[in-house]
């Protein structure tokens, strides 16, 4: 409640997110109203298929919201709020304590996106605090209930004309099939992420190599690698991603490549083996893009599970995830001069160090045919993130050699909110470009369009 | 003199510093009104405890503005003046050459500090420059003279709450026993710094050891930097502060901390005993403050007196301090794991390598519940600088893992100008958001106060 | 043409790459229209000194705008357009090819440079495109032929008061003595650069040596280099120049040093070698500045030729150059420690790792007399690059300790188009700091004087 004790109503500025100079504000305005209504390609995130394939009713607000964002997550948790609670306690109270925290999330993207899926999605026009929490969890609930709340309804809703999910190289892809099966015309992709397959130290190795079929040497692993390929591309698949440490790359000998993935199989490799087989793996992904013509994605710079005590306690993606400096120039140099110049292939780079943006990717981007720039990456897809990516790699590498958006999410109810925050910050990058006639409206217009729809339709070749 | 002749009337613009577009200008000028006021808590800075324990009055400018402080001697000699001539020729002389070189920090933060001490503290409403040096020095040594201008007479027209030092380990503490003695009610804080002792290839480390007493292994050791740490806080210290090249940290067995412990003792310790024995020691630092609850600091990244010659005949602190790239992701891994999940534990870190903020330090500080980060530092602690922190940490790690301000100056009459520049940056970041429809303005008030007061109470445990 | 079927008339805009706000703009705009006018001093690029020799016609436009820029072909073929077509086909083909992907400029500062080329050069009002690329050749070859757009013509019309190019340690110079006998009075100056003889891996090296003429010994190649030395300056040269991938310097013994040098001359140097001879031979060459007073320059940090196949098939300079990270506080401590405090010497910093701005660069040009901070380089000679450089070093370093501006260029006809970029960039930078009170006016008219061309004459010792 408002001061004078009655409830606020809270609306969403028209204008938010927009620098608030007359100039740059009146040309961004008119550019987002170009690209709003554009429908929503998401060629790379994290939702479960099975979402879409079962299209059940989401359960209630903690659970939906709260319980599966890292982004949440961590920082409730950086400030003394108890990740045994979040993650087991009773809804009602996760909710309620996700409330009192929400001053957290002032200013950051996480709290953009919340506001825009509260109002927008969910019409909660009160401010969401500790007071308002049970009120606005009943609200939700409510609407939860109905069946234009079911998964397929908001995907239809939310104009997604395409998803892309990731999907490990052995899933079998069956919620996929059971999406185009079912007739529902939701065009649901996979994404090949055959990471698992590359930590040959990891103790869930041999597991995953099972999983991918009968493989006992390292030719047999490259052809199951490339029959997994196939039957994701069946499925409509258009990428590979790749999460690495370091983007290295290295062609080895097929000898030293088979001694290696022997000792694997036995065990017996190690740390050196692993960054040296996931370079020459790399190479081979990119080999195999040239011929079945997936895009390859590769995000690097991720030191995972930083924070042992909470890995083992509550396992991955539980905010515990610290990037690290990432050098791209000589681990790519093998990779890039052996298809970067080929006109088959496209490679989609990402970082979590924006320092490599004016001095490694764009140089790369405005350079090699093959290279693309994903959009700023995890904890870089905020308001300043997203100005700092444009501010840096336009001048060097042109919009024309970036990839458009990608909302990179688990959260699917987010998804509208992330794109409409990177169609506002683009328009307003754009309207501060004509102000200060850098460009003209007439090419602003254009390229709001190009940045918003057609980047990613020919990244990602998703005609 | 003006161009015609009559003296110049200079005054500080009320909206100084603070983005010209009007829709930021109004809040920010709104919101720092409510913010100026305030108490200023100095948690962390170089303030001799002598100067408030003799209370005696200043002697004239050069010694007070110009010689003891690294900013203004290093740009002067940077720009052909000798050092030798600017602290060892006559104050007059040395006055009349700094007045001269007025206009080099025109557009840094000396140059803001100085106009706000200048104008506000002192009353001088003339430029400084080569021809109004001369009646400047003189109108300051007359005021210099007045009872309010003694040290405590001064801290308290500058509203200082608390002011942290910052003293070696072994230090005596006597003035700040002397300040408690004396009846006045000026609360003056150590804190406790041991980088002497950390640094067993120094050729003054055998002498600090014996100023820290009968140590003989390396448990007498531990146990007498324990007895140091409680001497501290019995003088109210509530922090400690660790100087070091980089943030490096890992336990070593005891027997082998036993083993450097000794060898140190003999003089035959190598630079890799050194960095070993300090990445142990930041851990048993870690440790103890667990147990006794004084805040930890680390102050990591500068490449100390890069300058031999300078440092040769002037010795330390004359502005030829340059920072390396730091890494803290994998340095405090360590660390982190052992305590950084731990309620007890608060770490502030700073860094001179602003390439980290949004790479390391807030995805840090918006995980680990004891990570706190301290503001931007040395050369950062400007107005682009301050800009450039809150643009990259507020999004991921969010204000509220963040220290408030540190002066972190030796300069005790700067203080006030340079609290009040945060106070200004601060209020004119939140302006920003609020003109973009980020946060609105009853969360920019609260968040205004925050900024500027509260944080640095709650980081610091100063209640 | 436009929408209508009229043509379109394109004017540039009078206060483009000015901030929109009103404040800033009125005052920029101010700062501009003082320097817009004053001489252009370059005192590094790349144009060819034959060109001003010999005072030939230009030919046509695609060999002299599109084929010479590796700006231009970097773009195009990142873009999917062959270098073999850009660099073999007849000219109006290239023409068109480059028109009809013009809309890849925008945003760039090439862009930039290009609507100003064509618009106040050559008198182009219409937008560049497919459509209006055969018209617009016809206009350029037909300025081409008149008097008025022979070299030293245009060198005049441009108001260059100095041109230094880049030329090998061994290049005869002969254009310059040619300029000098010719009596035409514009001052081309040569710039001692040489890297060849620095690089005693490469296949070249022996060549080079023997360019440099009977040389033996170290000994003896040291001096041939100092005689090298003398003859440019004989020839007006004021500095000298070195590209190296990273600014590592390190005095060798003299016996050492004779011993690389002789295996370099068996063909037996080792990378390794290459390495530390460099390091030494940076110090030799700042060694030597103090007794020539030469102005030394340390481009480092390209990793030239990245794309092999690229640099086999079309040689250096096609775009395929990728920045490092790159460190300089270790790197060129012997150097700065040997040289750095010497009134003599100038050593002129340039890189391009922005992280470096902050962290390093402006440090150290903030403390060592010696060293200035060259101008944004390369991909950084931007709009935004031009920003961060000005808001990342002038409050550590101040304005005073930077270079003034170097078009660095091969593309003669965009000299000022370059230098207008930049004096619009640094008006509108000191225009914010007025409008935000940092500065005054008429701080701000004085300061806009020393960037515009102040600087560049004390630096580059050209009186």
């Amino acid at each position: 409640m408002g001061a004078d004790g009655l409830r606020e109503h809270i609306t969403l500025n028209p204008d938010r997110y927009l620098d608030p100079d007359p100039a740059v504000r009146r040309v961004a305005r008119a550019l987002y109203e170009e690209t709003r209504g554009l429908p929503i390609v998401s060629p790379h995130g994290h939702v479960d298929a099975r979402l879409l394939a079962e299209n059940a009713p989401f359960p209630e607000p903690a659970s939906l919201i709260v319980q599966p964002d890292h982004y949440i997550l961590r920082l409730l948790y950086a400030n003394g709020v108890l990740l045994e609670t979040l993650l087991k306690a009773e809804p009602r109270r996760v909710w309620q304590l996700f409330s009192e925290h929400y001053h957290l999330f002032r200013g950051s993207p996480t709290g953009a996106w919340l506001d825009y899926e509260l109002h927008e999605l969910f019409g909660v026009h009160e401010r969401l605090s500790g007071e308002t929490a049970a009120r606005i969890y009943d609200q939700i609930v409510e609407q939860l209930a109905a069946p234009e709340f079911r998964p397929r309804a908001l995907f239809e809703r939310f104009n997604i004309e395409v998803l892309a999910t990731t999907d490990a190289a052995t899933d079998t892809l069956e919620h996929h099939a059971a999406i185009r099966k079912s007739g529902w015309k939701g065009r649901v992709i996979p994404t090949f992420r055959p990471d698992a397959l590359f930590k040959i130290t990891s103790p869930e190795w041999l597991a995953a190599l099972d999983r991918l079929g009968r493989v006992s040497d390292y030719g047999s692993f490259i052809r199951a690698l490339g029959e997994r390929r196939a039957h994701f591309k069946q499925l409509g698949a258009t990428a590979t991603d790749h999460g690495v440490l370091e983007p290295y790359t290295a062609l080895l000998p097929e000898e030293e490549a088979e001694r290696v993935f022997q000792r694997a199989r036995k065990g017996e490799a190690t740390q050196e083996d692993e960054r040296r087989f996931t370079a020459h793996l790399l190479m081979e992904m990119a080999k195999a893009s040239l011929a079945d013509g997936l895009v390859m994605q590769i995000h690097p710079g991720a030191l995972r599970n930083h924070n042992t005590q909470v890995f083992e306690r509550f396992g991955p993606d539980m905010g515990g995830d610290i990037p690290v400096a990432t050098e791209f120039t000589r681990n790519l140099r093998p990779l890039l001069n052996a298809y970067g110049n080929d006109p088959r292939f496209t490679l989609v780079l990402f970082t979590l160090d924006e320092s490599t943006y004016t001095r490694e990717l764009a140089p790369l981007a405005g350079h090699y045919p093959a290279v693309r720039l994903g959009p700023p990456w995890w904890f870089h897809d905020s308001m300043e993130g997203m100005r700092r990516f444009r501010e840096r790699t336009t001048e060097t590498a042109s919009i024309y050699k970036t990839a458009g958006f990608n909302d990179d999410t688990r959260a699917f109810c987010s998804i509208p909110a992330r794109h409409d925050l990177a169609r506002r910050m683009d328009a307003n990058y754009l309207g501060g470009l004509v102000a200060r006639h850098v460009i003209d409206e007439h090419d602003a217009r254009r390229m709001a369009r190009v940045l918003a729809y057609e980047l990613v339709k020919t990244t990602y070749r998703l005609p």
